[in-house]
């Protein structure tokens, strides 16, 4: 089996965890890192014996490379991904694919049109416990579904301008609970609605931001789902959801760091749930390669792709402009669109 | 210790659930049992050894009543409300006190006027693990509530007309939990928003009910809670929250039914929820005596009160108002008004 | 209904529980209480309205009296059931029904011969977890039964003294765990092997007695069941157990005071185990009560009866001698010999 | 970061495991793989580009080599360690070490003598459940540790021959068990006690072998432990422990295959434990090897090590002559003798 050459754009947080897991893969070698900023770019290279550099372009015109992983920042995503695909590469993006709705359209269109293995960075879906939620959903066991709670709350809140940067809290971390309730729900999402503010950090308003929100999301059935989103805890990375259906109800349930317990004084204290969302999520990164290369051995698109990202980004503008005039928002349907 | 002797007006179903609680105690004697429909209640004033009468005027002449527990049609409520406090007599009255906010303001003013031991039957308060989260919230445990989650789904539904009498689901349902919110939160609700739609009952619709619900109410403090309701389940009567806080998430969870499990197969089947709400909530009817009882032999206002009645209907007819015209709505304070 | 006339002998911990529980029923009533010492036992019966007396002659010479709940200390319990059987009463008793096994005989052959009503106090038969799987084990629901584990740790210590009185922590505690393993397994114990010492009190030491104990009881089937006790906890009253069979594995789990927890920093801090047996187990004394009531209506034989205490107080013996000499003991079957 | 030559030695089941192990690293790589079945043999060398032998003197003498995973036949074991050791390489041994303890204290005394890397695959310590629970139990948190409990149930039987060839039950499964309580007391073992038979297989038998057992450990402290061992379940690869100590209780819960359940009916059907040995432990066969390497890499001993594996092998034939003789065996110290 010969290793799948990769490049990545971007050596941020997220490009670390991207090398690291493609450098220890047998089936996959970590050929490109390309980052602007030449120290931490050149130093995570090096790290993974792969080639450095700042131009985007020389690392695409290399004819070994089949993969790019573009984690570079958001306002670069579009050109990115047009390139690459353009390119004749496979991609995994981080999501959001564009920082307009627009731009990710054409980003959906480019793929279809060149048949590429597109991928988006819906790393949830990855998580074992969500993604057999998702199965035995889909598989009918509980009917059909009427309403779904998503719990997401970060261990450690982003600077206001951090937040904002990434497109604000309804964006940056509600595409990807959007995108599980789609993904569940299985039919089209048409409404949403938003509340939230400021309840422990006054920065985020100014960039009309909140740290805590509530949402609402109907879809087309008339299936329910809501949204309790926060920016930081006192107790870790919690991420849950319960999926209620006309014959049961399924829960993908906190995950503890251990299965172990201690009986002392008045209370059972349990192992907590994970620190960050790396603990937490760290199996997902690995299991998305092993979906994307799975693409493209195969020679079939990518899931979730583009489509999902799209989808993901058009609740997340419509959440944004309840969340400021206080009203329900229909969805703009540009996911499908022609 | 003389028992007190306890009057019951209404024998339907929660009515007998108050007879058997007052007849098994040796604080207590059920003295009366007043209903229209003669035949029930003389059947259950006889298993009791009580006496039975269509009139309530009768009942309240005989000197010897001090309490009389109202479970009477909501249509009568006020009325009887009205009397018994004019008679002197403490009273319990179910939820909602009267099927108008005026009405019900009015019993809330008479009760304060003469100085009544007045409880309104929310039940929900007194269940053991909902209030040890209320008294660990308000405690400071988990500091500054920022956000709540009510899950309440019944057993079975009831027939849309019956639904309709009792003021429909967001009435009949939510009083139980708006009234757990605020009295968590500690501070008064603002806003409501409600969506919801029949995905399974298509009668509902008829009265302009739901059997499917989503809301989000605002505190103004800027806390959030969201309440996910369904008229009916596929695994008995489904009732949780959590309630996060600055300082940590605090979870009264499903309760089930024994603490036994078996492993078998390749699953762990625990024994499930409670198969209705009386199964759940049986004791909190008889803790609710007790608190009755000892507010009665302390001369001290009786908890929940009137208010909290009144303030639950005024966020229930904010909800109805949402669900109706599509956007939140603004909470009337005719609880703690002049 | 007509109430059940009562009386107890001994107004200890635990007849102080029955005079309770008596007292608070309408199909009961306590008529008297009898003790050697007259300040506690006269003001029980002061405490409840019953008559005070210091002779057990003159109590069971009152014809009203129907039932006897003998909770006085091990060494007079062989006179009081006796006594009480000639008297034509029905009698509940704490266990150990005497202080030895022909003592214990003499009970049963006379209960048996008079076709007396004759309870023995094992409570734990009475919690409903342990009781689902019982029904469940003996419905068939996980096949033969192969191996089973009971954990057993009291939250407090008795003082070496008490212990012993009491006949040592393998007769004392034990019992309890030897009859649920008995009434599960429904099938006779033939071998007990004892192993313990003094791990944090050496006091129970000079009685031959000591604070840790493991256990192991064989089965006619070859069924095997262990035994972990302990004299005291730092969390609680610690009692659970399992039962592996051929078809899966049923647990009667832990049980937590209150179905709430909290995540907060690394843990989620769970409501723990019971504050002391009376907190765990108290509701099974009501239903113990519950049971003989229908017994004596029913004018059938009670269960657990005095055969069942007899069967355990053998594999007590039995375990004693184990531990002293350091070997397997096989199991006398007094219970059902002629 | 040079990647570490590995030699395997055994293309079996637990072979394969490691072969597949070593080649997703980094930081190793397979050279050889030797087995006296060519087919099997040669076909794991192919799967990994590794060189296939039948002779373990031609791979140890290649001096690329640094590291021998030994697994081999039981009976192989002694010669293959011997060898290595000799050979001047590192070793990795599947326990037992060798078929009597003399040979097994054979290889412990070359071991030290060459001052070699020598690890036994004890994989259990390297669940990070367990590992935690260890951790914190020698980190002083529940005190003193009085008394534990392990069961350990396989998914599925081992054939009557196969047993008999692992050394039977108590043997082959025990000595994990053994090893994982002498590992969390940390003191040493001095007596066991083992009772048992033949509840599902009767061919057990005929190798003076049990398919059902139950053991007692005593330690010098004083401190007990007892297990529960069966060699098939109804519902997956069954293994927990609870260590109870004078400060607390810590548990290792059984391990379920996700965090997702369903509430349907009258039960809530969580997600099971694992299906077999391999889906529960397959992630420490992967640390058992970060271990190694972090041994080989620091020069220093490796853990769990020989005389872990020989200690835990007295245990098991102390618990063999128990089973045999009915009564209570004293453990010979072969591990620490001189």
């Amino acid at each position: 089996m010969n290793a799948i050459p990769f490049a990545l754009i971007g050596a941020g947080v997220i490009g670390r965890v991207h090398a690291r897991n493609i450098a220890s893969r047998a089936d996959a070698v970590l050929r490109w890192v390309v980052d602007t900023d030449a120290a931490r770019g050149s130093a995570l290279a090096t790290a993974y014996g792969a080639r450095f550099g700042v131009s985007v372009e020389e690392m695409l015109a290399d004819p070994a490379v089949r993969v790019v992983v573009i984690g570079s920042s958001t306002a670069a995503h579009e050109a990115h991904v047009l390139a690459s695909i353009a390119a004749g590469k496979a991609i995994l993006c981080e999501k959001p694919i564009s920082d307009s709705l627009d731009g990710a359209r054409r980003c959906l269109d480019a793929a279809r049109a060149a048949g590429a293995v597109a991928a988006v960075g819906f790393n949830r879906r990855f998580d074992v416990h969500h993604r057999a939620v998702h199965d035995r959903v889909r598989a009918g066991e509980i009917g059909t579904v009427e309403s779904m709670h998503f719990v997401s709350r970060s261990a450690a809140a982003p600077s206001p301008a951090a937040s904002h940067r990434s497109g604000g809290m309804l964006r940056d971390k509600g595409t990807h609970h959007y995108d599980l309730a789609c993904w569940i729900a299985g039919v089209a999402p048409v409404e949403v609605s938003a509340t939230g503010g400021c309840l422990f950090e006054p920065g985020y308003a100014e960039y009309g931001d909140v740290d805590t929100a509530a949402l609402t999301l109907r879809f087309e059935t008339g299936a329910l789902a809501t949204f309790s989103f926060s920016r930081r805890t006192a107790y870790g990375c919690d991420e849950m959801f319960d999926v209620f259906g006309a014959g049961g109800l399924l829960v993908s349930e906190r995950q503890r760091e251990h299965g172990v317990c201690v009986y002392r004084g008045t209370q059972l204290h349990a192992d907590g749930i994970h620190a960050g969302w790396y603990e937490r999520f760290a199996p997902t990164y690995v299991a998305e390669l092993d979906a994307l290369i799975a693409a493209i051995r195969g020679d079939r698109a990518a899931s979730p792709g583009l489509d999902d990202g799209l989808r993901a980004q058009a609740i997340a503008e419509a959440a944004v402009e309840s969340l400021a005039n206080g009203r329900p928002v229909a969805i703009r349907d540009v996911w499908s669109a022609r």
